[in-house]
């Protein structure tokens, strides 16, 4: 296959032998699923990713989001990519039939996704918004709401998108200053404020955008507490459904990026003339509780984004390595001889092993967390109710912030497997590198996914999401070791949990003793070693399933022997430093919190 | 200062307080330079770099070098900058004055050209280019060639590059295909061939430009045992050095690149009309011989490029830092209070100072390695000769990779410092990061400097230049053991340092055990553990001399206090990284060299 961007033989295992996605078939809610519509989506999203998405990857780069001082026109190739879109149904397959979803198991699309994203990310963020405002209306819009826009949204009629960020007001949303004015004479609210870096935030690929827009109430509390949630249209909806007066949202400018160029990341001003109205989401002050709800799911969205393209990124360089000649084996180096594939050089390999290792550990965490949400989504026994949401509410910032980072270290591995080419653009690893290094930057940097998760989500319900963790992974360990020929990588991977346990306790001391600072500020790195972790522990539940399949008699010795020889590989090579880390971690290393600002 | 881009304090303490390059003046060669010459230097440099080379960073970058299918034109940018060089003349000031130059300390040297390329690398690699083609004739060149060529290239009135590179041979130079055929009635040869991503392989900077060219004589014996060097010139010199005849070297077109896009990194053909002279330099078939001293002295400029610009790219982020306002104390929530600068997160502290910790000890390195290279030239001492000569050696690879693949992880964090406006074109950031990606590709990939380092430079004289490094850090390692203040940052670096020599050892007893596989499979973390140790142990250095300096009654208190935290913050931060890969190579790890290629 010329141009395969991910492995659909991967796939199909992680959802079938690792995850039994047939098995969330037994909840009602996804009744008139099987594998059978399991498959038939994953085909068309292999051929729509191929055959549509992947063609205008390279070409939105080049022809760019464009802005002429008013109007912003996506890419040309952007309204086809729509229009197939929207023939699919694929905007939130997985909301009720009533809201025009298909009750379709997120495990399943989150795949699809991966495979739309390991095309062209950039078209997918289109999309991607347009789901996510439809979403946010589902849980806590009004009837009257939900009848206007979200038809029009999951049919890809009018797009979405997600309006937080203020040139002053980023990472400390509480700090937002974007206001909303109670209309004497309606329903509605006017809005007046700059929003900036908003992704798909004009363009000319549906007839309306509907922005949901985080601002304050006259008199509201300051910070996070007084922020309220409203639905501002582009063009205010008729009574008939169809766009009617222009509603005062004008676009400034977008943003010259470094990469995602055919995305519109566009700056927003609302009510320049005073005439922008807003619709209140839910009730006040609790606008952004609803939004950290599809925060969670953009969170996910971009480690999707982040890794599908480190996919892509990887199979391109391992195509690569296998037809580039290069060099002879380094124990017969003689000239005369013809030369080799890169792939065999065991620093290529090993280069290629990386990714391999990342993609599809992360992959695993990814599609693992789409499947709680499943359960949790259909499931009608509390404890599991809790149980996956803890799950969710843990491994969500570990998705973001590792999945990000990580495909960025695997697509510049994949750029070095590809030499000085690589560093061309005619090669589309460059763009790839180019487009990924936003991902630990946006939807929350990575810092804050850190806090989040040691600040919040590690104390959550005194260490009960850790413990129901670490008891799933005691159960894949468990597993693995009664299988011989895995006990060296669960001796592995159990001596790193055990490490990340006795860090967290640790850590859990020095919060309790009220040292806050030091606290959190090892956030970052106990995230990315906690993350390493949960890769591993994913690694290695994949290595059971493949040494089953091998043990049954499977005939797909190469697939499987690569299965489990990943999981060693991250075993023996990466989970040491997750180690070195908790060391460090538990060794109270204060350097940089003591660092005097004056000393740079 | 409004663009400050290096910290000068910091480069004058590596160069008078840490390595004290004033006594390089005691050799004869230096005899004419003092502290007033260096400091003239600097200053100049420094006033250059901000007034001249940064101001055309962004612009180089949007002018890009064309290509109108004929000739290419450099930025127009680039004009000034070489007049201004070549006034100063700095192509060469480490050479002779017999040859032009002005036996100037590469130490010294060295620290202008980091000012430089934090300033504009792109441009500064029109400039090494010329020096370097100098060199080599230098270095091998007849008395003849030199009088036509060296003072046009030392005096910048035309240029040079280096071509070496063909289509299919990058990384395995044995492969190269272009030929020589000596020309029956001349002194010359008849060129013939390809060669690929040449740095300034063509501009309209200067009238002429000279290519050494690695080509095999007809009749060579195949690999890296046939392949001899030519001077071939653009146009042929007239006996009275203008520029005669064209050539035969013809431009075919420049990469479209990620960054660098300044540079025009261009295809050359010679002899399409079999008409393209070369020039022998030194002997034949030892070509490769005389070109790895000149690629000795391009991979430290390739550090020298990517740390330079790691430094830009920190003090940017620190000025950012401490400019922008956002959240609040992690103590104090109150939204109520004013923002504060977000340098006093300790989160932002901590990607500050993983940058400042990599960037001064790096840079640390760089010089150190300059300075032995001065001591190397000027010495009459054979023992000191030789003591030098192993330590650049080993290093100089470490240099090239580490300072490569450090650099670009530092602008990465800056980039992360600045959130999402660093991901916008209008902040300089995101192209440093696209600018620095070549670096861990071009002048050897960083694979081969793993090969260089474990397969030649630590078995070299069985082990003796690892003898003499490590001696050196030892002689550091008693000196900071001696000072109560820095005794726990010694403990680390001694710690990381017998973990290395450890595993060389270990490695050393498997290469003699005949599996030369395994030994060289783990090349790149062996070069990234000796690195990082290599970095601590700069930094502990800095740390005495700063000590000394509190001692001796200083009141700079900030700076050296800093300088001694930031060696803190690296042995405790990121020297356990090293030990936990020390520990990772001593396992003989082998997956990767075990995969097979069909499990991917």
């Amino acid at each position: 296959m010329d141009d395969q961007l991910v492995n659909m033989r991967n796939i199909r295992f992680m959802l079938y032998e690792v995850f039994d996605v047939e098995n969330l078939c037994r909840f009602p809610y996804y009744a008139d699923h099987s594998k059978e519509t399991f498959e038939l989506a994953l085909e068309t999203a292999y051929q729509m990713t191929h055959e549509i998405f992947w063609p205008a990857f390279q070409t939105m780069d080049r022809e760019e989001a464009r802005f002429d001082g008013q109007h912003v026109a996506a890419p040309p190739a952007m309204h086809e990519i729509w229009r197939q879109f929207r023939e699919g149904g694929w905007f939130a397959p997985d909301a009720t039939y009533e809201n025009g979803g298909q009750q379709f198991p997120l495990a399943v699309y989150a795949a699809t996704l991966f495979l739309f994203n390991s095309g062209n990310t950039a078209a997918c963020m289109y999309l991607n918004g347009t789901g996510g405002t439809g979403r946010l209306l589902e849980s806590c819009g009004s009837q009257e709401l939900k009848d206007l826009y979200l038809l029009k949204l999951y049919s890809g009629e009018w797009a979405g998108t997600m309006a937080l960020t203020e040139p002053d007001a980023g990472t400390s949303l509480g700090d937002i200053i974007t206001t909303a004015v109670k209309a004497p004479d309606g329903d509605y609210y006017l809005i007046n404020g700059t929003k900036r870096f908003i992704s798909s935030g004009d363009h000319d690929i549906t007839e309306n955008i509907v922005h949901p827009v985080l601002a304050r109430i006259e008199g509201a509390p300051p910070g996070v507490k007084g922020i309220s949630l409203f639905i501002v249209p582009k063009f205010r909806p008729n009574p008939d459904g169809t766009p009617g007066a222009f509603n005062d949202v004008a676009t400034t400018g977008i943003e010259h990026k470094m990469g995602l160029k055919g995305q519109a990341t566009a700056t927003l001003v609302f009510g320049d003339k005073n005439d922008c109205r807003g619709w209140l989401l839910g009730e006040p002050h609790k606008g952004l509780k609803y939004m950290f709800e599809l925060m969670n799911h953009a969170r996910v969205f971009t480690a999707i984004q982040a890794v599908g393209q480190a996919s892509a990124a990887y199979h391109c360089a391992l195509r690569y390595a296998n037809e580039r000649l290069q060099g002879r084996e380094i124990t017969s180096k003689d000239p005369t001889m013809p030369p080799i594939a890169i792939v065999n050089h065991p620093d290529v390999r090993l280069m290629l092993l990386k990714q391999k290792a990342f993609v599809e550990g992360c992959l695993g965490l990814i599609l693992y967390c789409a499947g709680k949400a499943d359960v949790r989504k259909a499931t009608t026994d509390p404890d599991e109710f809790e149980r996956t949401d803890l799950l969710l509410e843990l491994l969500t910032p570990c998705c973001k912030a590792h999945g990000a980072d990580g495909a960025f270290d695997a697509i510049r591995t994949a750029m070095q497997v590809f030499g000085g080419v690589g560093y061309s653009e005619e090669f589309p690893v460059a763009q790839m590198l180019r487009d990924n290094k936003v991902f630990s930057i946006y939807e929350g940097a990575n810092g804050i996914q850190a806090l989040d998760l040691l600040g919040r989500k590690v104390p959550l319900k005194a260490g009960q999401a850790v413990r129901v963790l670490m008891g799933e992974m005691a159960a894949t360990l468990d597993e693995a070791d009664a299988i011989e020929a895995l006990k060296d990588i669960a001796a592995k991977v159990r001596e790193t949990q055990d490490a990340v346990v006795g860090v967290t306790m640790h850590l859990a001391g020095v919060g309790m003793s009220g040292d806050v600072a030091l606290y959190v500020c090892n956030a970052s790195d106990y995230l990315e070693m906690f993350s390493r972790l949960a890769v591993g522990w994913q690694l290695l539940m994949q290595a059971v399933a493949a040494q089953k399949a091998l043990d049954a008699g499977s005939n797909e010795q190469d697939f499987y022997q690569g299965k489990i020889a990943t999981a060693r590989f991250y075993a023996n090579r990466v989970l040491p430093h997750a180690i070195a880390t908790a060391t460090i971690l538990k060794a109270n290393e204060r350097t940089a919190l003591d660092f005097n600002p004056a000393w740079f």
